[in-house]
């Protein structure tokens, strides 16, 4: 196996590491460190929950003195600013880390390539831009929130074969199977946030949280309305943060990156979705497609978009489709 | 290798003859046939365009003289009636062949049973129920116009994300890529007829044809309407019969089957496609779903359903999916 190859076969265990940080550690980016010496894994971290400690830390004090000499894969840049704690490039260095891989540099200003100098200054080696393609979908959200000031922003749809959410007198339980529920929830875990219009909140009085699994933290629930704020659980261990937004989506999603949130799960209702799609914020489409037919007077899942022509409609690229249970599950990206 | 996982393996290789068939060969079914003789394929036959002559009838005409002392594998018990010529089981006799293998016997009331019986009559050993299953689906068409009176019903929507067929203006042209187009036409080719309603003719002037491949036989075309006929091509080579039919589902059904179809392939439009759902004829649903939003203000596919609950919907199970160029196909059987 040449460097090369090498670096990316332990690159990618640390994006692994840094997906399970998806969801729970907004408004920092979910991070993966893994520490090798020898050819040996001594130590691995990810970005806990809330955002602190940083992985570099989590592997660094699992490496203990082994981390010297070591060299060190990170997903993103180690961060080179002073916060509650020290930065990671300075703990790296007092550690003895001998080398650093990094996927992608550190977009906030505040890093912005400091890392990287910081650890060369001390005398570390340091090789960038390994795997960076890979990181920069696993990082999707936090960049997004970094460089365009508003979050990654996912619209599921579940569907009908001819894409009704629901029979026309409103039944809609269940149109797809209890293995495409629990998808969702995994989906909803790996979300800061989850978004509902009013009338889907007060029709469905959905419970926007994680259930099924232990999630460290449970996404905030956000329901887009000029009105009241329908009757929904408060905050607690079952149930993130209750935000109420209202006025256009752009400011809508300004305001969310203000809050932190990096990823957004959108579930509906179809004029919230008609939208997103209309303001070209959606980058990412979740369907799931179950086999039965409902027919046009079944409800649709999209409000109207008023296009004039077809030219005038995004195009999607499909990332990944695969059955689940006795549904099909198919994932699209904005190009 | 068992004698039972050879018999399989060969029978596998006459279904896929068997297939070359489909679409062409009504109103007969496609037979696939395959000579073995010491392990070695000595003739190979499928059956020819508009039903003749027969898979057997091709297979010996192959091996001549080596037929003799083979084993014939078969997709459908040899007949045993005579037509136009004398049948294949009397063909297979009078050949030598020491052994038969075949997947099914014949729904025909002019063979059912009789083609195995006047077989193992002249001392011939006979393996019935090979690959039965795969062999159902193979001849799915000809067993249904034989033991319901109905040809097999495809049904096809190609839409957008959100389960529409055109923008609110009609456009239509294009929401799925070429390469499902040329999908389109291959899956025409395997079908004995198409049917479109009366405003889909007149709307579209589709030309209800196969293009891009060569075809022995163009697939009829079914127009179902109680006025007039639209202007289309008359029959020729590059076009099929033209058929106008009327009357309730249950009733162009009946007709069809009688007229021969096995296989009809409905492209619409929407309320063609309802009345066939409702109706519960629809015993395939073939989707090409496109990567781009057209809101409720698009077409739908599919006409109203009146369902007063999901439970009255049919369930379609899943049968295969896989990506067409930038679309997804996906393809469910009733259940």
């Amino acid at each position: 196996m040449t460097t090369e190859q090498n670096d990316l076969k332990h690159m990618r265990h640390a994006l692994r590491l840094a997906r399970r940080g998806l969801g729970n550690v907004w408004p920092n980016p979910a991070v993966g460190c893994v520490l090798i010496r020898d050819g040996v894994v001594v130590g691995r971290g990810w970005t806990q929950s809330g955002g602190r400690p940083h992985a570099e830390r989590v592997a660094l004090a699992q490496a203990g003195d082994l981390a010297r000499g070591a060299t060190a894969y990170v997903t993103l840049e180690p961060c080179a600013h002073h916060g509650r704690t020290s930065p990671c490039s300075e703990a790296l260095i007092a550690a003895g880390v001998s080398r650093v891989v990094s996927a992608l540099t550190d977009p906030d200003p505040r890093v912005a390539g400091r890392g990287h100098a910081m650890l060369r200054a001390a005398g570390i080696d340091v090789t960038e831009n390994v795997g960076a393609d890979m990181a920069r979908q696993a990082q999707v959200g936090f960049l997004s929130r970094m460089t365009r000031g508003r979050p990654y922003v996912t619209l599921k749809l579940a569907t009908s074969f001819d894409g009704r959410i629901a029979t026309s007198s409103g039944e809609s339980k269940w149109i797809t199977g209890e293995k495409t529920r629990q998808h969702v929830h995994a989906l909803r875990a790996m979300h800061d946030a989850i978004m509902v219009g009013a009338g889907t909140a007060r029709a469905d009085r959905p419970s926007l949280n994680v259930r099924g699994f232990d999630v460290p933290r449970q996404p905030a629930r956000v329901v887009v309305t000029h009105g009241a704020l329908p009757d929904l659980p408060p905050e607690g261990p079952d149930f993130g943060p209750l935000w109420q937004v209202a006025g256009d989506i752009p400011g809508i999603m300004s305001d969310l990156a203000a809050r932190g949130i990096t990823r957004v799960f959108c579930e509906g209702g179809g004029q919230l979705a008609a939208g997103l799609i209309q303001a070209g914020v959606v980058d990412q489409l979740v369907g799931y497609t179950a086999g039965l037919v409902l027919g046009a007077d079944g409800r649709p899942g999209m409000g109207s978009l008023t296009y004039a022509a077809l030219a005038d409609a995004r195009r999607f690229r499909l990332a990944e489709t695969r059955r689940i249970g006795p549904d099909l599950f198919h994932r699209w990206q904005a190009v």
